[in-house]
C-alpha cells in the first residue's frame, strides 16, 4: 500500500515520523514549501516534491483548513482513498472522484518538539466500512486510542480542543506579559503549572478550582484590576472571573 | 524552636506535611473547623486546638485572605515572628506587635494531591535581616527555590498565578461542559493538556501558539461560536480569540 502526505506544516512532519518509527512507509511528501518539505524529507528520509504528485492508494492530506479543498483538487486519481486531518472540516470538502475519509490526531504540533504519539487519540471517519478498517489499523499501529467519529461530534472534540489547549497557552502567554513586565522570571510559575494540570488527572476541573474569584474575594479581585494597565489582559481578567463565579453560584 | 500553624485549609495541611517530611517540628495546628483540624491532626500525628492557641516562637497563618487580620489579633504574645502565607497581603495586615512577616508558597494546593514541595517556590519577606534568614533557611529545608520579594513584586506573583493557574483551570472546566453535553470522554484530551504545558518547558508561550485564531482562521471561528450555546462559554471564546488576534496583529 502506497501512502503520499500532502502538506509540509507541523501534522505532516509528525504523521509522517510517526509512520515511518511504526514501520508504515510513507513514500512521498508533496507540498508548496520547498525548504519545509527538505528538512522532513531529510529528517525522516522521505523522498519530496513541489511539482510532481506520486501514485498511491492513501492521499493524508495535511494542509491548514483553508487550504484543504484547493489541495484536494490536485489529487485526479480515481480508484484512492484520500483523508484529512482536519478537526473542523467534514470529508465531503474534498474535492475529487475518490473515496473520502478523515483521519484527525487530537494534539498540538510543533516540530521542535517531540511526542509520544501512542498517547495521542485518532478519530477516524470514511464512507465505507473496508476503508474504515484501513484508517483503524493504521491508526493502531501509531496510538493506543483510535476512535470512529463522525463530522458532528469532531466538531465538538476540536472545540473543547481550543478551550483547552489554544486559549490555556494564551493565558500562559497573557501570564507571561505580566510576569515580563515586573522582571520575573516566568520558570517560577511552571511548577504551578504542572501542578495544574496533573492534578485534573485526578481530580474533576470543577472540584479543583481555586483562586480569588472561587472564594469571592472581592478585595482581591478589585486590587488585581488596579494593578492589570493592559487593556486585553483586563477584559480577560474580568471575563474569567465573571465565568468562575457563574459556574459556582457566586 | 517551636513552630505553631494556623488554619486547617489545603494550605495549612500541605505546609504541615513539607515542614513534618523535612523534620521541622510543628507543635499545634489551631483552628476553627475541628473535623479538619482532626483531619490534619491524624494524618501528620500533630496536636490540635480550636480553642487554646500554645505558645511559640514563629506562627504561620494560612487561612483566607479576608481573615488575616482577624486570626493575627489572637496572638498577644509580643516576643515571636508571625508570618502569613498569602500571595495579595501585604505583612502590615499582621495586627500585633510581634515581629511581622510573609511565607508564600507559589503553588495551589488540594488535600487529595500530593506534591513535590522540593520545586515550590517559596517567597519570604520580614521586617529585619535575622528573621529574613531564619524564613530562608526553613523554607530551604522544604524547597530548593527560595527568593526574598517585596509586597510590591508579590502582588504580581499572584496576579500572574491566577492567569497561568486559576483561569487555566477554569478553561478546563469549561472545556469538559463542552465534551460532557456531547458525551465525549473528558480523558480524551488530557494528552493534548499535557501537551500544551509540557511545550511551554522548552518553548516561549507566544512561541507555542497554535488553533484557528492565529491562523485567523473566519470559518472556524464563526463555526465554533454557532456551536456554542452557553453564554459564559461564547465570552470567553470571544475575548480569548480577540485577544490572540491582538498579541499577533491579526
Amino acid at each position: 500500500m502506497k501512502i503520499v502526505i500532502i502538506g509540509s506544516g507541523n501534522v505532516s512532519y509528525h504523521l509522517a515520523k510517526a509512520f515511518q518509527q511504526n514501520n508504515i512507509p510513507v513514500s512521498q511528501i508533496f507540498g508548496r514549501n520547498e525548504s519545509d518539505l527538505k528538512f522532513i524529507s531529510d529528517q525522516l528520509q522521505i523522498p519530496f516534491s513541489t511539482s510532481k504528485l506520486n501514485d498511491a492508494d492513501l492521499y493524508l492530506i495535511c494542509v491548514s483548513d483553508g487550504s484543504v479543498g484547493e489541495v484536494s483538487r490536485l489529487i485526479t486519481k480515481e480508484n484512492c482513498l484520500v483523508a484529512h486531518t482536519s478537526g473542523s472540516l467534514p470529508k465531503e470538502i474534498l474535492a475529487g472522484n475518490y473515496r473520502k475519509a478523515s483521519f484527525y490526531p487530537l494534539q498540538t504540533f510543533s516540530k521542535s518538539k517531540n511526542l509520544d504519539y501512542k498517547e495521542i487519540p485518532f478519530f477516524v471517519e470514511s464512507e465505507g466500512e473496508e476503508d474504515l478498517e484501513l484508517l483503524k489499523n493504521i491508526a493502531l499501529k501509531i496510538s493506543k486510542k483510535v476512535m470512529v467519529s463522525t463530522y458532528e461530534k469532531r466538531k465538538y472534540i476540536h472545540l473543547t480542543a481550543v478551550f483547552a489547549c489554544n486559549f490555556v497557552n494564551h493565558l500562559y502567554a497573557r501570564a507571561k506579559e505580566i510576569s515580563d513586565s515586573q522582571e520575573i522570571p516566568f520558570d517560577y510559575f511552571l511548577p504551578l503549572i504542572k501542578e495544574t494540570t496533573q492534578k485534573i488527572e485526578i481530580l474533576e476541573p470543577k472540584l479543583a478550582q481555586t483562586g480569588p474569584a472561587i472564594r469571592n474575594d472581592e478585595r482581591v479581585l478589585k486590587a488585581h484590576e488596579e494593578l492589570i494597565t493592559d487593556q486585553e489582559q483586563l477584559k480577560i481578567y474580568k471575563i474569567m472571573n465573571e465565568s468562575i463565579k457563574k459556574m459556582y453560584e457566586l
